[in-house]
Order: structure tokens, then sequence, then C-alpha cells
């Protein structure tokens, strides 16, 4: 017998080849039998193409065939055919030929799949997670895996032509001080003790740097075990980068040209660099948040000025007291009912706003309760300030900044996906600079670091470490995509003096320090270069770049939201007999066993 | 202030820069003062450059280099001259020049290191891996995971450009049925259950073959909490493939290709193709290994037909009862006393060899105990069997087949490197083929699988299921090197009617097969394509390429042989409040406890 191996892909079929025998490979998407000739469609990870069994082309093949059923696996063997006119398919690459098969050899046979195997179909997400090996088979899957193999390929590329080494980190680590969030590992060589899964290779990539690699990249597994909310997952994949010798204003540029090249290696987008900048506060007053989505306006305007001495009481006061009353401008939405505004009301309740002013124009009239407060000249100003015109809606929180920025920040998002304000086509990068250092805990009742507490000042600020930290800021910086933070960094303090300082306004004793981060400080000590780098999440990159929602989408294998995998079952019982071995026990079962 | 950071790398400054003006950032690694002029060795990632500080060339720049020492990290500004005749150093890259400094900045200092950063040190391997950090800077440890980045990138383009995708399976996987070397991972979320970390990712790699992405690899981590030897770590990686539609004919020489390629991207060596074969068979009976050095013959030879009748009985006896005897000629070692050959003894008795039997020709006599035994014909015909000449000592060993090849090959591999018959620089490759399919367990009473139950036999052995599974090769294949295991794989079952079969001969019912493999074989009913892959374990392949002869050279953070970090100080114990959090308690402790 000949070969049964392919001598091409179905999607490579063309008219290159008429008249030329071919033997493909594949499954079969569909069978038709119209006037006694099959018609099956024959797929691989390439495409379709159109193979016809006729019992004129050959007779035993015609027959066997007809058994053939939908996800069956087959060779074929026959020779390329220009299709009639009439029966030209132009929405298939393979549409203008067609294969007359002569051999026919049925490598396997296939149930009937539990959920069609097409994109769009609506399926229970809990019954494509089990069967997940056939949900991959879908067109939509395939695309979004080749797309993801291809963006870590540009990623290596890139960082490979620019001096990066890939250099493997441990996975069975330590837990980190606050490891509320580690999977632990129990060993079995020491009795008691335990391993932890890596929630990034932070550590591993500052002493990299100590180790003079100087530019160190990986595409690296991290883990957490969090309460998982739709875009968290328990692993996830991020690409690791550390550099050293290599000031921020070099580092930012070389990441957007990463992240451009990544972008027209896998879906051909131009993305324009420099990305802009906005600091931390100017995004926070602007945006209300601090990984704005810039595709729209509707930028958050204060008022405080014109509002400070006005009738409405609650403004009047919340400015006196320190606080802010800003607005957005809801284009067009002046039509809002009371019972409209009422909700919007209970939605920005939940960022702690206790309310939500609001002014419509519409039909020359102003609508809302507190219009009646302000004169004409305040209501001139306003409208002035925020641009508002007849059919639009103004929405104001007054409150201390956070909130206010929360509140607004959240009600803007609302706005720009319920107006249709996003195109969806659109990538809008920029960069969040200026992070500040640390933030008061009042519940610990100290300082804590925003970012980690080796994030280097900026120079500039360095003074202020002895009399105001909460007012310094970082050499931190957010890469921010349509509303997501795709990913931070920063650079890291490299001083002892500068370091000592930072564990003091964290309120942490040389002693606290040294026990809490152990030999990473003695590591610091022998010659520690300046450094400084940043992690991109991989997985909401390639859901972004797919045009997915959900991260579930764009991990071949993914776990709920309760970190379950149902193809697997994992996690599962195990035998008490290895538990014994790693010298642990279930307290669950025993308390069951209690009860 | 003009910019710290570096204009170019220390190894690249060259005469192409005479009388320009250069910036160099890096460590001290030598500083000498001679006769007031301080000459500091600068290195960095790139390598070693001499700079020079001279009051004549600027004062203040010369006093702050007096407070250099080792390893101090320093930003440097001067202009390169040619060195005088008299001071080039050939051995250097750099050595043609020197550059005269006029600025310095100590960006860092350092404590002065516990060992020399220097390569062919003589230091405790435990200080070095406490202070892994520091060893890392040691050039030849920066050349190994160069080496190692740069192996990992070709393996990637090779693969990428023979169409396979690069996808990622999970690490937070389900304990495997015989579980016993699995690490376990406690549920916070699922109270009693936990992961198991992946031995490989074999099961997912089927399936994404099921899923119909048919070319996948993997650079991928896996985990096995076994008792450590020298050359094992517990967290390892390797090279994982799998290919749908892939004859076994076309893989190998595809993987061929690929290692071929990352020995010329790597090392610059022509890789000859195609690989020697070898079948399983041969391999025992020649070389008395699966993995053999073949740098070297010194081949195990039977000498069984012409001793079957001698008066040495052990020999007849053992033929007699369907055993062997075989040796191997270890050329001039004929001068051996019989402490010598009493050590040998003791040497084969630890692969289950009772005894060894030796001819030693010395001085045109015949030494050892056996010689008397034997007609002078029967000797004749030995030594011209076996190529023995004047000075030669003959080693054999009859027993079963299996102690025959442990014990010889064993004493071969030993002759060879004691000998000095290997040639470091040579790199042997070859295919063992056609290894057993199933092998009898004589603990269980029952065939196991010597690979992995999926594995494919070979179609002309499947009539053998019903009557002598023992006898039947499987479509399984190792690649060898310098008589190492590099890695291995098969073509896997992808009939049901086979792998029932298969079942069968393994003692497993339907029923226990599907409790056993679960879900895998449910998604082997949906239309399976013939696939078949291998697995190549990158820390060894990069352990050769390096010429190293410990895992732990070529791993960054490496674990002991008692798979501790000793950096980390991993495992270690931690607060009782976590494991509460993840239902489980330690033994350990309560065993104290009870003490």
């Amino acid at each position: 017998m000949a070969s049964i191996y392919r001598t091409l892909y179905c999607g490579d079929v063309s008219k290159a080849q008429i008249g030329q025998e071919v033997v493909l490979n594949g499954w079969v998407q569909k069978r038709r039998d119209l006037g006694g000739v099959i018609f099956v469609d024959l797929r691989d990870r390439s495409g379709l193409v159109q193979v016809v069994f006729n019992p004129e082309y050959d007779k035993a093949a015609w027959e066997k065939a007809d058994r053939v059923r939908s996800e069956y696996v087959l060779s074929v063997r026959g020779t390329v055919v220009a299709r009639a006119e009439e029966a030209i398919n132009p929405k298939l690459k393979t549409g203008e030929i067609e294969v007359h098969i002569n051999e026919i050899t049925i490598l396997n046979e296939a149930k009937t799949p539990p959920f069609l195997l097409e994109d769009d179909i609506e399926v229970d997400e809990q019954v494509r997670l089990k069967y997940r090996y056939l949900d991959l088979r879908r067109p939509e899957m395939q695309k979004t895996f080749l797309l993801r193999s291809k963006a870590m390929k540009a990623f290596r590329d890139f960082l490979d032509q620019n001096g990066f080494l890939e250099v493997e980190t441990p996975i069975l680590g330590n837990s980190t001080p606050e490891g509320a969030r580690d999977y632990l590992v129990p060993s079995r060589v020491h009795p008691g003790e335990f391993y932890a899964l890596p929630q990034s290779p932070q550590l591993f990539k500052q002493l990299l740097m100590v180790s003079g690699f100087e530019r160190y990249y990986q595409i690296a597994r991290c883990f957490r075990d969090e309460d998982l909310r739709a875009d968290r997952q328990p692993e996830f994949t991020q690409v690791d980068i550390e550099t050293s010798f290599l000031p921020m204003e070099e580092l930012l540029p070389m990441m957007e040209q990463m992240v451009a090249h990544v972008f027209k290696a896998t879906v051909g987008i131009d993305v324009p660099t420099p990305f802009p900048r906005l600091t931390y506060a100017e995004a926070m007053d602007r945006y209300g948040s601090d990984k704005p989505d810039v595709r729209f306006g509707m930028e958050l305007t204060s008022i405080s000025d014109l509002v400070e001495n006005c009738q409405f009481k609650v403004f009047a006061s919340v400015v006196a007291g320190g606080g802010q009353v800003k607005g957005i401008n809801a284009k067009g939405c002046g039509h809002y009912s009371r019972k409209e505004a009422d909700d919007l009301t209970k939605f920005v309740n939940r960022y702690g706003a206790k309310g939500l002013a609001w002014m419509g124009f519409k039909d020359g009239e102003i609508k809302g309760p507190i219009a009646k407060f302000f004169s004409p000249e305040e209501i001139d100003a306003i409208k002035e300030r925020m641009g508002a015109e007849e059919g639009d809606l103004l929405l104001f929180v007054a409150d201390k900044p956070k909130v206010v920025a929360d509140a607004l920040g959240a009600l803007r998002s609302k706005f720009g996906a319920e107006l249709g304000l996003i195109n969806n086509e659109e990538f809008k990068f920029l960069w969040v600079v200026d992070f500040p250092l640390v933030e008061w805990d009042e519940e610990e009742g100290r300082y804590v670091a925003l970012h980690h507490p080796f994030t280097r000042p900026k120079d500039e600020d360095l003074h202020l470490f002895d009399t105001n930290p909460g007012q310094m800021r970082a050499q931190a910086y957010d890469m921010v995509l349509n509303g997501y933070e795709l990913g931070g960094g920063s650079m890291r303090i490299y001083n002892r003096d500068v370091q000592e300082k930072m564990f003091q306004a964290l309120g942490h004793t040389p002693e606290g320090a040294r026990e809490k981060f152990g030999f990473l400080l003695n590591a610091f000590d022998y010659g520690t270069p300046p450094h400084g780098g940043m992690a991109l999440g991989l997985d909401r990159l390639i859901m972004l770049l797919a045009g997915r929602t959900n991260l579930r989408e764009v991990i071949a294998f993914p776990k709920t939201a309760s970190a379950s995998d149902l193809m697997l079952n994992a996690p599962s019982e195990v035998d008490a007999a290895q538990l014994k071995q790693i010298h642990i026990a279930t307290t669950a079962v025993k308390e069951e066993v209690e009860a």
C-alpha cells in the first residue's frame, strides 16, 4: 500500500495542483450525500477542502466513504480538479477546487461530539471546558493558539535581538513573607517543610542582575492562590524582563518597540510609538483611573472652583472640607429620566460615593433636582467648563479625591461602553508613570510600598523621605492598553542608604528588614548594578490581540473561577498513603470524621 | 552631569575607538596600583577592559579610584588609547587598548566575596550554591547560561520553522495513577483536594493532538519527587514535542535536523546526519547498554559457542542453562594483578554478576585462574574471536543475558573512561529503536509497559499480542549521545482495538483501564489522529554541550541532592495559619509533639 501520509495540507490545495495526485489527512467537518455522490469537507490545521467520492472515480472508496461520519479521521488519495463555475465557493480558500478520491483509509472513527465544533456556538462553558480537547478543534480556538504561539515567538525574537538571555528560574521556591497567596508544596525529603510556587520571578530576576547577566527575560509561569475573578487564573504567564545599566528613558522605548513588534508580527497592526505618557496624578485627575481607556474622551472635569460658594450646600461643604466636585458630560443623554439617573446613583454607591448629582439639558430646560440651587451665571460657567450643550447630561460627584476618581472613573467606563464611544478595532497604548512610592495603610498604621519595597524613588523626591514620604513619587510605570494594565515595572533601589531610608519609611527596623527580605539584602551587598525591569501579562495581551473578553479563551487548559480544571477533574483527593509520604494530613477529612 | 550609562560594552572596546570618548559600566575584576597609577580591569557581560586612572588624566577621578575594590560597580568615562607595544595583552580580546579615565562614578560598593569569582576555583559546592548570585558571575557560568539561552532559541527557531506551535500546558494538574513521585499542592478552595505538578506534559500533548494542533512543542518544566542522584533534579526542563500524521520515518530525521541545528547554532559543530540506528537487541548485545557510548569500541563478544563444552564448569553450565558467556577485551591491561582483577570482580558484583573470569596475556604467559581449564585450541579460538593480542586482558561474565549486559556494559564504560579511549571533543549520536513493548514484572506478576501503555507496537508484531507479548517490539526510540539518553519517545496507539489489546496484555480489564486512564480514553473516542513525539532533556543536553559533568552547573538556581535550595533555604517551615488556610496539618510536627 502506498503511504497514507499527507503530501500537503488541506488548506493549501489550490489550482496550482490541478491534475495532480495528492494525499490529504484530516477530520471530517461535514459529509453530504447528493444523488449518490458523497461530498466531505476535510479539515486539518490549515483549513478545509472538499473531497468527493463517486463510484465513477473508485467504487471501493465510495463504498467506504458511506461509513464516514463527522470527526472521523481520514487519509484520502485523489486528483485535484477545478470546480464547475457554479460550484465555486468564494468564501473558502480552497473553494475553486475539489479532490476526486480514489483511495480512502479510515484512520479512526469518532463518537458524535457533545457540541458542534464550529465558531459562535451557544454551549455552556462548563461543557466546553470538560471537553476542552474538542472545544480546541473549533477554528476560532485554533486561530487563538496560533496567535499565541506567534506572539511568544515575536517576543523572544525581539528580546534575543536586543541581547536578552532567557534564563529559567525555579518553580519550587520559598514562601514569601506575606505568603497568603502562595501555593505550598510539601516536601517528602524534609518533613514539615514546604516549597512555594512563585507569584513572580521578581526575586530571581533581581538576583540575576546581581549576577551580571544585565539583560534577562523569561516567559514565566506564575501562581497566585487568590479569590478568583473572571479575569484571573491561578496560574498565569508573564513576559518577565530585567535590565542593568539601562535608564528608564531607554527601557521604556525598548518595551514599546517590543510590543509594536509583537503586534506587527501577529495581527499586522502598526502600533505608533512613542506611547503617550500620563502621570499617575494626571490619569487619576482626567480619567479617574490609573489604567485609563483613552479610546474615548468624556474626561473628568473639576468644577470645585465654580461651586465653592454656591447655594447647593453639598458641593460647597465638600470643597470647604478639602474635597472635590468633579463631573463628566454624557453627551446626548439629556433625556435620561429621574429613574435612570437614580440607577446611576446606585452604580456610583458601589465605588464609595454617597451620591450623584445630575443636570440634564433637554428641550431648553434644565432637568435634575440640583438645578434650582444654581444661578444662571453659575450654570453657564459649569456648562462652558464641561462643554455641555443642549441634549447633554452632566453627572457630578462631590467627595474625597479618591472617591470622586473611583466613582466617576467607573461611570465613565460604563458610558464609554454603553454609548458606543469605543472603537474596538483601535489599540491605544500609554504609559502611566510617577506612581506614588508608598501609600498610607490605615489598618497597619504605616506606609506600605505601592509597588514593592525595592522600587526606586524619583531622584528629585529623595529629600522627602524624612518629611513627607506620602508625597514621594516612584520610578515606576504601567503599560496600559484600552483600559487594561498590560504590565508594569520599576527601576529598583540599588544603594544601601536609599534602601535603608525606604525601610525606615515603611516602619521596618534594619534587623526587621533583614529578617523579612533575608538573603536578597545580603546579595545587594556584593556590588549591585543599577537595574530595573517590567513584567507583561501575556494572557491578557493575547486576550486583547485576539479580541476576546475572557482569559479562559486564550489559555489552552484553563481553570474555572473556583480554580478547578473540569477536564482533569483537578484538584482531587489522593491516597492517604501519598499524604503520609509527604508528612501531611488533611484537616478537611479530620473535620468530617469528627462531625 | 553627563549620563553615567554606557556607550558600549567593555568587551567591545577595540582599536576602532582609539581617540574616542567612551562611557563604560561594570564590575571591578581587579585593581592594581603601579607607581601611583591605578589600573582596573572592568568587567561586564561582554568581557574585560583595562581602564587607567592617572592624576595626569584627571586628579579627582584618580583620587576616587583609590577607594575602589573588587566587585565595586563603576561608571567610567574616558578616552580609548592604544597600549604601548610591551603592554599589549594578546590573551585579552581588548588587550591592544586601554581607556584613560577622566570621570568615575562609584555606582555601588561591594563586600569582599566569599570566594574568588574566577574559573577553576576550588570552592566547596555548598558555598557556591549558597552564594549562587556570585557564583554566576564567573566567566564559565556566564558562558554556560549564554549557551543555554542560545540553545533554547535554536530549538524554538527550528520548531517554529517546521510548523510547530508552542502551547503552554498546566503546572497545576492532577495526580497520576502511579503518583508516588508527584509533588502535591493542597487546594485552598477545595478542602482535602490536591493538585499535582506534572512529571511531563505527556497527557496534554496527546490531548493537543486530539485537538488537531498537529505539531506541538513546549520547553516545559517537569517535576519528579524521587530519590535524588547527582544527575537528577526535582525540577527539570524538557523540549517536549508531539506530531500528528507524521510517520516515524519522517519524525526521526526531523529530530536529527533539530539537534544538528542546535549544535551548529550554539557551538558551531556540524553534527552528521542521519544518526546511526541500533536496535535495542543489538545495543544490549554489543554494548550491554540501551544508551551506549559509541565513541570507543571494546564491544561485548559472545564466546558461548566456544565454551559450551569446555572444562570450566561455570561457563559450560551457564550455557547449558540458557545463559550466555560474553567478554570484553581490555587492550593493554594484561599486566593487571590478581588484586586488580579482584577489584573488578567486586565492581561487577554490583551489577548482579556473581563473578568475573579473566585471562591476561603478558610476557608470553596466560594469567588468571581459569586459564588452566582451557585447551590451547580453545584459548586460540577465544583469542581470535576477541581480537586478543599479547598485553591484553580478557574479562568474562557468564550469566543470564540481562546480568551479562549490565555487568559488562558497566565494565566497558569504566575501562572506556579509565583507559582514555574517549575523545571528549566528539559528539556521537545514535538512535536506539525497537524497544520491547512490555516487560515482565516479577513483583506484580504481570507485564508492564516499558515506555507507557499508549506506545504503539510495531505493525509486524501485532499478531503476538495473544501469544507472546514479551517478544513484541514498540515503535519507540531513544536519542543517545555519548552514553547519555538525551531523550526518547514513541508513536502512540490511536486505534481502539490495539489499545484494548494492549490493556489486556497489561492485565487491565476494560473497566479498570477506564478508571485508571480516565478521560484520556474518552478523548480518544472522538477521532484521534495517528500521532507520536518525543521529549529531550534540555538540562542534560546543555551539560554535554557545555562540557560539564553535573546538571547543577547548567541550572541557574539548582537544588542539591537532597532537593534543597541553599540560597533560598527552601523548602522551609511556614506559619501554622498558612497551613490551616489550605486545610492541612504537618504530621512531622505532630510526631515531634508526641515524642
